[in-house]
């Protein structure tokens, strides 16, 4: 059995076969090894024993040593409990491995940063902070992984004053961070301001929140939530019920214009649609949107509507997909903004790193820009580096 | 300011600064790397989305085949609270991992295994196994290292039950198993079967304590354990005060004879001293022990007797130092146990493939038998297959 996806122009096909991914996969995809040589008695009199000795000491006596004599400082951990992995749902620790492999070997082939997976068998956020508390002193860094919405926003929050490090949860802010510039670009494209544009935000999970989040951030005046029950509204029932909720926290700040109902009314008038979740969008709603209307049909791996359909509306169109233009990819922000703020020392990630990292995504398709390249490509080598770079600017000490 | 160990003829002085060793440490010495290609959108669709998702969604309906296509069923973390860290005590999490970062490359050098530290900031054995409960999924395997005794004891047998794969202290079996290859080796050269050697072990710590075990095992009849108070036995005050400990319920076990007292008493017709314990062994002790005595002063870096001392009373000598003859060092059993179990899917290590182990090594050094080579060099590249071999072998499914 074959995963075929095929471009627009059928030109470039990109047929994966089945067994092709799972030959790659077998006995997992990351290896540990020693930098430094152990050929030798004097080798491992230097790597171990006695010399080690003196290393230890001396991170005893000052405990600052770690910091540049143990890759600890600088290791990433990519943390999950696999409840909402990628379009599968809840299917656990174990099998969500494979997916958490593959991140540490992106942190490390893009931002050269080393990395580990550490999936965890309990979903109680107590329990996964705790676990992260006594671990601590091994790692320098939490990227969250496909953690499930809501409890990924506490369990974030929480980690982040518990542990004193950089921690982001890449399904939120990884996404945010590449629509802004994508988003950024695709105004500009139609000359308009970003700030000016009505925005309707498809689904309100990790993605969805913090992406209303940071356009919220960088002075996006109307922006509207949708989830499965309509438009986030103040007054919606469930909201008041749950007043303490994320939901209702945005319900207050976001929908200006108060709008009720569902998709048809928060489309109407609307300048662009993000869409992060598996609902579909019917066409008859995309045609309510105004002129030089901006598609972002993120779901994977089937887009909320089809490119080709969207493209006969919106003046641009964005998709998560590689074999589509304008692919919004996490993989352009997450390891410039870990590595930018592991180089920098940041105790923490700011709003400010994360709206630096969407800005130096977005100024390196400047020159090319058009409606078809809003984004960088993925593996375009520039964009880490630059990442790393801003991040680290808007690192304050 | 330099280490430097110097070998009794003079010729082969390892000197080593404290420069290089720092310098050698810098940025820590493991680094973890992709298996797979990440180099065009084939290979990230293939490692990543959407070709991962099989892997999960396949892993999700068949448990099992987490084992063949993650890394984590034969990933062996070292796990430490820094409790016990070479000859430098309680020093803590952070100060331990140069030691527990150099078992992970060793594991990987010598043993082909890939292997991760995990050093924890608690020392609770009930939050270290919950811990390590809740880590299940990520690891095939446990190291544990440098965690002191008595709370070593029950750390690892009650980890053995909760985790269901192989695990071993490494301070108690890695041990344990090399000093039984040695001695087994040193009775041949001494013309004796090691079942009827009188063996007083000095230290009843994790090593003490899992020696005597082991011999035990074999059949070593008359086994004397020494710890600060004198001889243990089981009419001691303090054991019969505290009779569920580990020294009490080897008080039992041991000292046939129901000797009394100290050093003296323990090595008074004695044949074989076995030093782990930072307690130095007096040369008018020394001259007590029976004709051909055997002397493993195995604390590091200084050993209880200089071998120079002991060199004029026994007819066998080891100790824990690479500049001298005989060096009993943990590296030629734990690599090849792991691997071993791993191989074979044992879920735990028995006390039959601890004693294959021993076996195997002892069995290299053979031919080339003497009282100055009871051994293979750990740098023997025979050693590893062939602990592996032998402890596979042993796994009973």
């Amino acid at each position: 059995m074959s995963t075929e996806t095929i471009s627009p122009d059928n030109t470039t096909a990109l047929v994966l076969t089945e067994e092709e991914i799972f030959k790659a996969h077998e006995g997992g995809k990351l290896t540990v090894s020693s930098t430094v040589p152990l050929n030798d008695k004097r080798d491992l009199s230097i790597a171990y024993t006695p010399g080690v000795a003196e290393v230890s000491r001396a991170i005893h006596a000052d405990p600052k040593l770690a910091r540049t004599h143990t890759w600890a400082e600088r290791l990433v951990v990519v943390v999950s409990d696999g409840t909402a992995v990628l379009g599968l749902g809840n299917i656990g620790a174990s099998a969500s491995l494979p997916v958490m492999e593959g991140k540490s070997a992106l942190f490390k082939t893009f931002g050269d940063l080393d990395s580990i997976p550490l999936v965890l068998n309990t979903t109680d956020v107590d329990e996964i902070i705790e676990t992260l508390v006594r671990l601590r002193p091994s790692f320098g860094a939490v990227n969250l992984e496909d953690i499930s919405a809501p409890r990924c926003f506490e369990l974030e929050e929480r980690l982040i004053e518990a542990l004193d490090c950089p921690v982001m949860h890449d399904d939120q802010h990884g996404t945010a961070v590449v629509v802004l510039a994508a988003l950024t670009n695709a105004a500009k494209v139609t000359n308009r301001e970003i700030e000016n544009l009505k925005v309707v935000v498809s689904g309100a999970g990790a993605a969805g929140i913090a992406i209303a989040e940071i356009l919220l951030a960088v002075g996006v005046k109307d922006v509207i939530l949708l989830d499965s029950k309509g438009v986030i509204n103040a007054e919606r029932a469930d909201l008041v019920a749950d007043a303490g909720s994320v939901k209702a926290r945005f319900a207050q700040r976001t929908n200006p214009r108060g709008v009720t109902g569902g998709p048809g009314e928060a489309l109407t008038g609307a300048d662009v649609f993000v869409g992060v979740s598996s609902s579909k969008l019917a066409e008859e709603h995309l045609k309510l949107m105004n002129d030089q209307s901006i598609v972002f049909a993120l779901s994977n791996p089937d887009p909320e509507v089809l490119p080709e359909v969207a493209r006969q509306h919106a003046a641009v169109v964005a998709t998560g997909r590689s074999d589509f233009p304008n692919q919004i990819n996490n993989v352009l922000a997450f390891p410039g903004i870990f590595r930018g703020a592991l180089d920098a020392g940041a105790r923490r990630i700011t709003s400010e790193m994360k709206i630096a990292a969407a800005r130096a995504i977005a100024q390196l398709a400047e020159e090319d820009l058009s409606a078809d390249y809003i984004v960088p490509s993925p593996l375009d080598a520039r964009v880490a580096p630059a990442v790393t770079a801003a991040v680290a600017a808007a690192v304050t000490k």
